[in-house]
């Protein structure tokens, strides 16, 4: 029984390291089949795993997800709140230039809707906040700047970069130059 | 000769009008058939002025993107170099959300790659980069930003609010979000 049960965790595993690479290369698009092959384990394996294509993008960024969380609750503690809520914004920058698909999950879900309650935004929401929140007290950031702006503009350096030769360190420099201003006003104070 | 001509005339002008309309509802899947039966002509009509779906875009695109252009070159005599540029990438961004296509066809067309002579983004460069020399000159922009960056931005707020509840005022919220940085450095000079 142990046996079995440690060999389908090492299955399951291997699929969804599988499957994050491919997810990462080919977006929401990614081929089960093409998983299955790689693994060396037929369709129906990965599909006892992951019945639907939803179930194993979910699996993908769920993992994911709950590191960049996981990140959040450790930098929370830092006494520079600036550079812990940036260096978790970079994190999601490059998790979202690396994995097309959830760029483009994130940027179909409206910030505005009714949050799903398990879905990855609201889930980097609640993660994220408490940082934002950190950073805007100590005067770091613009006090009318949300969590959405933030992932907003996460996303959109993901999208905006993906044709091109360097996403990852195109999408860091441009959300870097959004942090810093690309013209910050000058003489006046910010409202 | 000239009625039949101001005729061609006038139907190419509105077969373009309702294309604009409908590539802003519909992005660059906008139907041919539907664009025929609004204007009220036959598809063979639409397809002698414009032969194909490219044809048409590029058309669509032209029009805006000229008058961008032209736009450009009207502000590039202001005095304000700052107020001249964040005034121009407004309504590229404005024109960026308005025109799905135009968003996705600027965000496949890598800048890095050898420019189309008559692409959208070749064009946009050409007006744009007087503007942002200006500006930098003046000291109002960081010498290290690249008309590119001011593109992809641009693109990149679009593409990330298109599913929003208020595309045009979430993709201009943000553009002017990174003009003024969500968080500049406190105590130091830019590079």
């Amino acid at each position: 029984m142990t046996g079995q049960r440690s060999d389908a965790r090492r299955n399951y595993q291997r699929i969804l390291a599988v499957a994050e690479a491919e997810v990462a290369t080919h977006g929401a698009d990614a081929s089960l089949e093409q998983i299955a092959r790689t693994v060396g384990v037929g369709s129906a394996t990965v599909r006892r795993h992951f019945p639907t294509r939803q179930a194993l993008l979910e699996a993908v960024f769920q993992e994911r997800v709950e590191n960049l969380c996981e990140r959040a609750r450790r930098l929370s503690g830092t006494d520079d709140s600036r550079a812990a809520l940036l260096d978790w914004l970079h994190g999601l920058v490059e998790y979202a230039v690396s994995a097309r698909g959830l760029a483009d999950a994130l940027a179909y879900e409206p910030p505005t809707e009714e949050p799903a309650p398990h879905s990855c935004g609201t889930a980097l929401e609640e993660a994220g906040t408490p940082l934002l929140q950190h950073a805007i007290r100590d005067g770091a950031v613009r006090p009318d700047v949300t969590f959405h702006d933030l992932r907003t503009l996460s996303v959109g350096v993901a999208l905006a970069t993906e044709h091109h030769s360097k996403p990852a360190a195109q999408a860091d420099r441009l959300f870097r130059l959004a942090v810093e201003g690309l013209s910050p006003a000058q003489g006046t104070t910010t409202a």
